[in-house]
């Protein structure tokens, strides 16, 4: 294929702006950071999108010319205007790729992809976090090894209130003594979801090559190959048999 | 378990006070036809709720009580208040049994356990149908042979814009040439959804001794063992690493 | 149900009759202490199977006579007549529910109803392990925490070997840095099979009372509905329709 | 990537030899028709291979060099040994990919990838088909419609005796009544199975442009991304805790 993968980052970007801690992580925001490393690859055309832009950044337009979504919300997801989140779910369901990052999993989009709570247990302690390959013939984990090692991490632990995962790339160790699946793909309708946990705000997790490399593999996985609207047609008959009415 | 089953039968109750021919088939509604039948299940207590009834009848109480829920809704779908709906989402997550008939694939509650369009094709032609019993191993089948024959439906064809089922228990096949998964399982939460598509409101469906075979037996599938509140706790580390600040 | 749930532990036998630390803690072979738990289930029939006995204990007779078989194999995987493994086999697809114990995840039996290597790393050093229970609504958890704690254990890890579980229940944690699916379900044919990875004979493993419970539990879930022999019928047209020749 | 897919077309090549019906259809077999089709895609490098060769072409060396086998045996399943089929079971977990094409569902490899019966009902009497499309975002369906329709087939119906589809791309209508899952994949280890079932010997099946177009996409969704090798290893502690002795 010769298009580009047109990707659109989301960002909640508030955390950034008010605490010193995650701004000298991210100067400009995770959402350039993440950005940045996918545009190193020829085949992807990245733009970015905010909570605080008008429409959120995801005009219908925006949307309409978006192959795959990245998103990372955490502390504002009540801000986030139903309208929009309606817009993208449908998008989703028309064939759109959907990467949900980390505290996403709380987000409205993906809990009304997924239909559950979503929830998880957490804790906020510099755990070291393992995520083991369990699938390592998936596009998503080409160039990973056994595992990825994160120095510190937020913790997060099961359960996890998601539908069964159609795929199960990912299960973290926790050295405080939890698992989580946290990576995690799903269809929905014509289009690809992919839940993958790194990316906790304090930590310079998405500086990480490997963090690096799992999303943009997920990028060219999730490309969609269609988009269809949705309808539900009343349809003749194939077959001319005689005994309807 | 000694306990009854505390099912809720809910139909929205419409087309019965304003259509001869289903008032003709159903006369105190399709909801009376259907609990008739389970109530002949010595394991079960039934209760009825309408969309007219002040809070749809599902106040927080009744929700409470209720071990399966049965769902039926066709035309008023929009009636339904989104905050009864949301009552009956975070019900069946904690471990409420949902069992979705026909027309109610298109209800707010399924659409939104699914996380997708939940669309179809359709026609109404007095097609002939017939369920292909997929799993004679399940509980849901038990009583039903190579089949179910319905001498006149609805059709309804796919593509059906569900999430992968969990578990396939019927394929229809249509004389007017179309197929469609009628009977298809999915865990939300910890919670069991039944989807079952026989039941449009002009035939004899729930006459059907085969059909209320099905719905009973799912009724006793659907039951839950547990009703977990959702939560998202921040939880103390279960090792005593040195590691963690 | 009144009628009992007729089990057949079937246990390699081999390691109590040469090693001294195995036989201190199971004087009679692991499968007396299996079968000895299960028979306070007053639901429960046991009788026991193993290796060296004429045609493994597993006559033609035992399998139609056993609703649910417990497979504990490890050092003598391949002295197990390939007759037998078809024979058990047969009656798992007909619908016999069959529950794999530990090092049985190598077993001649195991391997050919997943179809895959079944491989995973291992040592063998004492680890800590720990179980989380993904899914505290199945009936396998009942009476099961947030988690099972095993003190010693050998290390069981991923990658493993199996296509991808239909219901994960279990996943398991280890001190030396590990994580493992140790509680996986799968249905193939009419019977369903159940993992679980606790067992090691070196380790009281079977005497603990929450393994126990998921193994009682295990049997109650595996009980088939049905037994159903293999065919491929020629069959003629539901359909009278003239288009066939 | 630019190497191109190394595919073997595997054919029991009987029926040809012995059928006039079928020797019309294919003079040079039914892999000589697959191949045609499949070279005509730039990025595909065919050869085949038959029963009658030694080691039914199925050496070593070329098992090692093929990244996506085709499968079509019928009347001689029996006749395949079973060390080819273990060489061919390793190599597709090891990652390679597997098209199993009609009544290739009763081949020895196919039902040791399942685990099953692989069982079907069936019946000669130029039965319509029609493949019903339910994944149109899926790279499998790829230039398909609604549905393909074969004028003429040999009729395939459930109960199918397969583990359930990781993915159900095609379901079929018979016009004797029928259904059937026509359209299934499975990961299988570190390889991709996909089963089509269209392809009897007497029909011009593999003529058909849908038909050829299935199995090209068929071909590049199988595309392997790694091989790896099965092991078993005894690990060392990837955390240097002191607890372990």
């Amino acid at each position: 294929m010769s298009n580009p993968i047109r990707v659109t980052v989301w960002n909640e970007y508030r955390h950034e702006l008010k605490n010193e801690k995650v701004a000298a992580l991210y100067p400009q925001g995770m959402h350039a950071v993440i950005a940045s490393f996918l545009e190193k690859d020829p085949a992807i055309r990245v733009r970015t999108a905010t909570l605080d832009e008008p429409e959120h950044g995801l005009t219908q337009e925006v949307v309409n010319e978006t192959d795959v979504l990245l998103w990372w919300g955490h502390t504002a997801h009540g801000d986030v205007a139903d309208a929009i989140v309606e817009r993208v779910q449908k998008r989703v369901l028309e064939g759109m790729g959907l990467i949900v990052l980390h505290s996403g999993h709380y987000s409205k989009i993906f809990k009304r992809l997924m239909g559950t709570t979503c929830s998880l247990s957490w804790r906020e302690a510099n755990d070291r976090e393992r995520l083991w390959n369990l699938a390592p013939e998936h596009p998503i984990t080409q160039g990973i090894g056994r595992f990825i090692e994160l120095e510190q991490h937020e913790m997060y632990a099961e359960p996890f209130g998601i539908p069964h995962p159609e795929e199960l790339l990912f299960v973290s160790w926790f050295s405080g003594g939890e698992v989580f699946r946290s990576g995690c793909t799903w269809r929905r309708g014509h289009g690809k979801v992919f839940y993958f946990s790194p990316g906790h705000e304090t930590y310079p997790i998405y500086h990480n090559p490997e963090i690096q490399r799992v999303i943009t593999n997920g990028v060219h996985w999730a490309r969609p190959l269609v988009r269809i609207a949705d309808s539900a047609p009343n349809v003749p008959p194939v077959e001319p048999g005689p005994e309807r009415s």
